[in-house]
């Protein structure tokens, strides 16, 4: 199996996003969700819960008199907040916003204690305490995001201070935490550190963060459990309610067994990605195989069995939690956009370990629909729960379903979605190729128009990728050599052939002449000394599909979903009416699509043959229950991309429409 | 509009059960249920989830040393079980049961303080907060439930001390409470007393326990809140959390507005349905006609919007609670016993206000259904929550739908339902006839085998009815006059033309020889001068019908439940393999009915035609999502009546089954 490196290897600034869908959304999040969220950090969002976080961060500086507030991981807002402005600045230099960050960092460094510890909540609020309650208080989480930040700031701007602060907190946490003699042998309540301890290695090449990453995923779920001995230690208390309380749920944060041991994704699903997000940079930086074959079996579990079509994870609100195999129910479903982000993560860390188009393709569906359609046209509301099925009055007034949400929230006072999103989107130049130096092969994961420059054993090589997904399938390389390349490169280009292209192999065109390709791990070979200015078109027609469910997903029987190419599609009520449950689309439905350039900012709708219930002749308005007669009458159905979304008056949504046909 | 006299004026031994189908139930009752539920009282059972009941009154006696055990309103299961005596002594003398009766009374009447009062939580755990959390303690609820107790036991034994003892504490609490400077302007925060009210005084003839009740349904609601008011003087406490709380949800138990401007039902159910009882009661003995229009409001919106098919009420586990018109999920369902108990109590008080057959119809419905379904074949086992849909693996990893169990339970912490039902099955009796004396009509409201004597204007008439239901739909009369009535009687029998009876209008036959009627409010008027001996067959042949869900409905849509007279039918994995969302009734299913004697005690089962999706035939076990392609084939569907689910292996079960065409 080919082991790449990592695309962490190349340096930022060596792919550019070159695409008029993409740019869109990064230019979104540079002018507003960055700006935006700016605002709510300083709590200068009217009408948003208050963020505190920068105020925080003043008070444990010094700066300023008063209490912590917000939630006890407030910290990471700001993190994940520096975390975007770093890749956005890898990419639009921007002086403005860069003093702003630089500011935020002065004022990051001034709240860090002598000895490297960096938490406003434990400085302002519980000092002393530090350290005490690892299960509840995030404080490695925020170390974590924060570590992330700092990385993705000294790629972006080159400046170290952050990295050097961040550097400095790790080195504290290397000294407290570890198997060693008198050292703490706890691992955090919410994994985040182990993945961003990757990162700082890959930054500062210090094995020493690499080996931390190490020890907090060897401790985790070890035998007896660390954070029951806490508990009993802090008497039995939380962070959360009043009391004492029951002996923590080890399942809820994967620490019921050996990270190795584990074979089915349990717990709070964020948590759970984060973690396998580590497991699979460990795996891969060390070549351990045990670790790797745990990675494999979590991926399987999660992506074959506890995954919604739209790439969304974790199936109750209670804990935010997986539930089981094959429970996805799309009303009372959560699958919140971090988890999506952080299986997007992951997908990314197996695409490293080895190049299966498998993995990218649950992350295209990830990225496409449950995360893109978590942010409304205008970048300042965010959907945390992602529903395949909305039913407004039901989201109000059935508390089964509070947490589904059917418009778009400005704010959330734990508002980890939001720039989640931004720091994803402001770094997707990063997820669109893997090189593999050494084997001369270039893979492209994702279909984003982009220019991109690698470094290859045969030597330098740029890209210029053309494609109009998700609306066109067909995508064009562009192949630069330096100088003019003579005598041309050998090299492979890895074209991802997409799960959701259906009709045969797609053709390749190499100056407009059909090649023959093999196919290895899902990924079309284009091997060849290519010359300058060769151009390879991977065509890829984009056809909607009507797709079903395995039948052991018992909330999608006798339904279907409608996809058309990466996108997942869905019914809105402001298109079809209301209830949305009356309707069905026609088994032999043969549906037909339509760029509308004045819908929800241009896409393409596909309208389709369906039966509506005739709710007018139901036989007497008094009855709830009457003998059946079969009220169907033809009604054509129009889909939307399930990322547009609630861009409209509140109303009914679904994913899964009945067929008219069992 | 009929004004008919109360069945409550029939005496209680007045009409005897003597049908195959509901002796065994009144038996099973007599036999195991009282006598199971006194061990469960005492603590006895092994396994069960301690009671403390009979603890807590020796220990309110003086009698033993210890805490309070149990729920706050645990004296209530005491007296729910001695109203079950009650009505059983009434038609089974049982010396010996008698003995533990009057000696369980004896203690209670030690339990009793000077004034009256009677509550062994605040007498063991906190003497001197009586009466300071009217929202959360029960107290008056638990009055209510001994006063029940007291009537029943009262009219089946002849015995007055639980008689004396309540009107006691009646009197304690008339003195208590009132519009009266000096007096708590409180009601309960769970209706019950207001009922309990109404038979003290149709028991005794007191009017002041009759205003009492008045004032207690006229006093909820009024602004400003009680509840409000008594929680700030409690310092914002609870009984059920520690620290404060947020100010009561005053629809939680309907007190958000005046009742008689009530017209949604919302809140607790239960609560809701026993304060209909007490309105609908009220509304009849005082020609209160406004309070009667609120009835009628009220009953629409539960019978019509907000109630399952298996006359279950109460859609989210969350406050055990109605949500809103059409949210009936079948999954995430409530459908708590008692609910439908307290729904039978409305219908059958709406009965006596009118007799339309459409209340009966209810009754009938949530009787055969919802309320039989919730005991198993042993009489030991309950279910507190009646879905309409159950994945048994769901109930057990998804915490949404841990309310759903898949299997009935041995008893429960909170275990009103059990000895709810034991008093529901062992006053059935009451339930079967309406009578108006002085327009000399006999209303059959049910079909149960039974002995009657009614006193009519033109004299005394006895009825033997004798019915086959619910599998066979031949119902006879037989009418007895005293000394063989010479000259006859001339009364009318208004029998029920059942809403599941689809098929034109019954036969009546006098003697055997077909007669015509006139229909007055769903009811046949079968009116004659009646000869000693006279036979007259009411003739409801039983047919399985496909029934389908109002448009609104959206859990339904697409889906027929299968209903045989007034038994709602499911599916079982025992019978059908799972999962039963793979399977689907064919649109032109003919069900043919088979009476098998050897299945869980003989009944009716329904077969018929259905497609199953054929798992085998899924592209790749690996691929949870893929190309639409028809995997139906045909597959034979076995139905079994929905109150006999559960007694087999745990298996899935479903009552609404998807159509192969919509």
């Amino acid at each position: 199996m080919p082991m790449i490196t990592p695309t962490n290897g190349l340096r930022v600034p060596e792919v550019r996003i070159r695409d008029d869908f993409w740019n869109d959304y990064s230019e979104l999040v540079r002018q507003t969700v960055i700006p935006y969220q700016w605002e709510a950090l300083n709590d200068r969002v009217e009408g948003a819960e208050p963020s505190f976080a920068i105020r925080n961060f003043r008070i444990a500086a010094g700066l300023q008199e008063g209490e912590f507030g917000g939630m006890v991981f407030q910290d990471s807002d700001l993190a994940k907040w520096l975390e975007a402005v770093g890749y956005s600045l890898a990419n639009h230099p921007d002086p403005e916003l860069e003093k702003i960050a630089d500011d935020a960092i002065d004022l990051i460094g001034q709240a860090q204690r002598e000895n490297g510890y960096l938490n406003t909540y434990f400085t302002i609020k519980e000092p002393g305490k530090e350290w005490t309650n690892l299960h509840d208080a995030h404080e490695l989480y925020c170390a974590g995001h924060m570590m992330e930040a700092a990385v993705a700031y000294y790629n972006g701007t080159g400046k170290r201070k952050l990295l050097d602060i961040m550097c400095r907190f790790a080195d504290h946490i290397d000294e407290t935490f570890g198997t060693e003699p008198g050292k703490l042998r706890g691992y955090c309540g919410h994994q985040e550190i182990e993945l961003a301890l990757v990162k700082l290695y890959e930054a500062t090449g210090n094995e020493k963060y690499l080996k931390l990453s190490q020890y907090f995923i060897d401790e985790r779920g070890r035998k007896p459990s660390y954070f029951v001995e806490e508990w009993e230690r802090r008497g039995r208390t939380s962070h959360w309610v009043q009391g004492t309380v029951p002996s923590p749920n080890l399942e809820y944060n994967q620490s019921h067994l050996p990270v190795r041991e584990q074979s089915v994704a349990v717990g709070h699903s964020v948590r759970a990605v984060y973690m396998y997000t580590a497991m699979a940079d460990l795996a891969r930086l060390t070549g351990d195989a045990e670790l790797r074959a745990a990675c494999e079996r979590l991926w399987n579990n999660v992506t074959r069995k506890q995954m919604y079509i739209t790439g969304g994870i974790g199936s109750t609100h209670h804990g935010e939690a997986f539930s089981f195999d094959y429970d996805l129910p799309n009303d009372t479903v959560y699958a919140e956009t971090c988890a999506s982000i952080g299986l997007i993560f992951f997908a990314r860390r197996m695409l490293q370990l080895e190049a299966k188009s498998e993995y990218a393709d649950v992350l295209e569906r990830a990225l496409y629909n449950n995360v893109l359609g978590s942010m409304s046209k205008d970048g300042k509301h965010f959907f945390y729960v992602n529903p395949l099925e909305v039913w407004p009055e039901a989201s109000a007034k059935n508390p089964g379903k509070h947490h589904v949400k059917a418009v778009r929230q400005k704010w959330f006072g734990c508002s980890c979605c939001p720039p989640n999103v931004a720091r994803l989107l402001s770094s997707l130049n990063e997820y669109i190729y893997g090189v593999s130096p050494d084997e001369n092969r270039i893979y492209a994961h994702l279909f984003i128009g982009s220019e991109a420059t690698f470094e290859l054993g045969s030597g330098k090589v740029s890209l210029e990728q053309q494609s109009a997904l998700p609306w066109d399938g067909r995508v064009r390389f562009k192949v630069s050599l330096p100088g003019g390349g003579a005598g041309g490169a050998k090299f492979a280009l890895a074209l991802r052939v997409p799960a959701w292209f259906q009709s045969g192999r797609p053709e390749l065109r190499v100056n407009g002449q059909a090649v023959e390709y093999r196919v290895e791990n899902g990924y079309a070979l284009a091997e060849r000394t290519w010359a300058d200015g060769d151009e390879a078109d991977w065509l890829l027609p984009l056809e909607t599909k009507l797709i079903a469910a395995h039948p052991q997903i018992r909330a999608d029987a006798g339904r279907v979903a409608i996809q058309r190419g990466p996108l997942v599609y869905c019914l809105e009520e402001a298109d079809n009416g209301a209830p949305l449950a009356s309707l069905a689309v026609s088994a032999d439905a043969k549906p037909a699509e339509r760029f509308d350039a004045d819908l929800l900012g241009g896409c393409v709708v596909v309208e389709l043959d369906g039966v509506a219930t005739d709710g007018a002749a139901w036989s007497d308005e008094d009855q709830p229950y009457a003998p059946y007669r079969p009220l169907a009458k033809p009604k054509p159905l129009k889909a939307v991309p399930y990322y547009l979304w609630g861009n409209r008056e509140a109303g009914e949504m679904s994913v899964w429409i009945r067929t008219s046909q069992a």
